[in-house]
């Protein structure tokens, strides 16, 4: 049977949300009480900060049905905002889910949708804790937004960069973005190489773990998630912490797979790795002295490579790309600005 | 200069809001930092809970632009969900707000919704402590997530209610969605009648003090806000209690405004009370020795009117409405299912 939301109605698709979230959902702690009510009741850690952040997915923008499953769909609007948490070196601890969605969306599709979400939280031990559903008569949305935790005085903000710090990143950022670009070009993707990228982008993994051992050490200045790309990702931190950077070109780390794709498409890879970016990796600058101690932080918890790709100067809003043979080369950092990309 | 969003860019406008929200916002408290960082950070006040609620307004669904001035859409989307805290007694402190917009949108339109925003919020020391902006394509909506706190152990929960509580309802339920239906009819109102119940919809007034001054006795067992209309939300209370409610006609709260309304529509007044509602008024239940303590702590703290309508009873499910000559008629509760109303 393929009930759409007027048939069962919009209290008819709570009770089942309801009973989805109990039969798969983490326990959680701290929730007083969740879904069911308009407001949900959380009790806070002693001696932790609150985080909050939200994201939302717009249909035909921001995912494509074709493109994504809807379980995948659930589970990338909530890594979005999983990979902010992170990025304070923070843990996600409830979600509220508000969903905008068309009359005739099969109910089904919906859990579907949450089973993503419950994907992306259960590990983490986060839960639902609330949310709202309303109509929409065109384009359904998805917009999330995640309650975490973080010690106090172990956030990590963009603005504390220094002049002369290391930069480092991890993972390879520009996989998802490239993932994508396959796609749009072709819609059943053959060549095994694709599958890796599409893989990112169609299922990122925030880096929780890495965000932590990273904030735990104390000793990074600043940090940030990559959903802006690279570069636009980074100027942020540059614009916040009133610095400039330089990138030295064959320390970006590129993948096997993005190689092969910036081949097919006849382009430099490394503008891939600093371009447009579906993929959540973490930004993050220390003193070059403490750049041993937070690799070693992280690889004591996650198998993700980090590399050091440059270091900030006091050029504020200066980025210069430093060439294999030396020469430097200024950048203009382009982020995915929503409106001015129109 | 008319700008659109096409011009000014998503970060050429988030520096506006950051501009705005710095020039006009109140102050807050607890905030560590807000708008600028992905994510925001706040400091919970030992002793409270947390609460947070989220809500969104569909443009030409919960709001259609020829009704209501940007700022009036900005106030009413951030009312909405300072009424869920209200409800459970607690106080907001932090706002997400979530925009999707037209890249044709004039940015000062949305600075406008923002001021609207603040109308809410600076009288509450309440801030706006983060959000998002995305482009979408068709129905513009703005998604707010409310984050609020409450003294442990104060909290008034939908789930408490018990067979004899009084019922008890603030205000005049049922003006606001006169209003709209009065401005459905005619674009451009005339009689002076309609103004209050016009404004009732346009610039509803959350029960934030009356919430408190409820939750801070310890009397009341259950309560809710009337967003889904009175019995809508009464059969919430009695759903998430195990209850039935029989209310008193002759007991229900009718607005001279109100009464001029339904003479002019042929129908009965106390229908426009239970029925559909815009507005945001508390109902709230206690054992009926504490009633008087209750109207008397509310008055403490504002002028608006606490009506006893009726009583709740041990047949789940079931509503009555006992009619002036004292017949007894069963009620089906029709609150706002966005889907099933289609």
């Amino acid at each position: 049977m393929n009930e759409t939301l007027a048939h069962v109605g919009e209290f008819g698709l709570i009770r089942r949300i309801r009973e989805l979230l109990k039969a798969r959902g983490a326990a959680g702690t701290g929730l007083i009480f969740g879904v069911g009510d308009d407001t949900a009741a959380m009790t806070p850690r002693p001696g932790y900060d609150i985080l909050a952040t939200c994201d939302a997915m717009v249909e035909g923008r921001h995912f494509v049905r074709s493109f994504m499953s809807p379980r995948e769909i659930g589970r990338r609007a909530m890594a979005v905002n999983v990979s902010d948490i992170a990025a304070m070196g923070g843990v996600p601890r409830w979600a509220l889910v508000s969903l905008g969605l068309h009359g005739d969306t099969p109910a089904k599709e919906v859990l579907e949708e949450y089973e993503g979400i419950l994907d992306e939280l259960n590990p983490l031990n986060a839960v639902v804790a609330g949310g709202n559903i309303t109509r929409c008569d065109s384009g359904s949305f998805i917009d999330i937004t995640l309650i975490g935790e973080v010690e106090r005085g172990r956030m990590v903000k963009r603005s504390g960069a220094g002049h002369g710090d290391a930069i480092l990143v991890t993972g390879y950022p520009g996989q998802a973005a490239a993932g994508l670009g396959f796609l749009l070009e072709e819609k059943a993707p053959s060549a095994p190489e694709a599958l890796p990228l599409i893989r990112a982008y169609r299922t990122p993994t925030p880096r929780i773990p890495e965000g932590q051992a990273v904030a735990a050490t104390g000793l990074a200045n600043a940090m940030i998630d990559t959903s802006d790309g690279f570069l636009g990702d980074l100027a942020h931190i540059c614009e916040e912490s009133r610095t400039g950077a330089e990138i030295m070109e064959d320390a970006l780390p590129v993948s096997g797979p993005l190689e092969w794709f910036a081949e097919r498409k006849g382009v430099n890879p490394q503008d891939l790795v600093l371009g447009e970016s579906d993929d959540y990796e973490l930004i993050f600058t220390c003193a070059p002295m403490h750049v041993e101690a937070l690799k070693s932080a992280v690889a004591r918890v996650s198998d993700v490579p980090v590399s050091t790709v440059g270091w900030m100067t006091d050029e504020p809003g200066r980025f210069r790309l430093i060439r294999f043979g030396g020469g430097k080369e200024d950048l203009e950092p382009k982020g995915w600005d929503h409106f001015s990309n129109a």
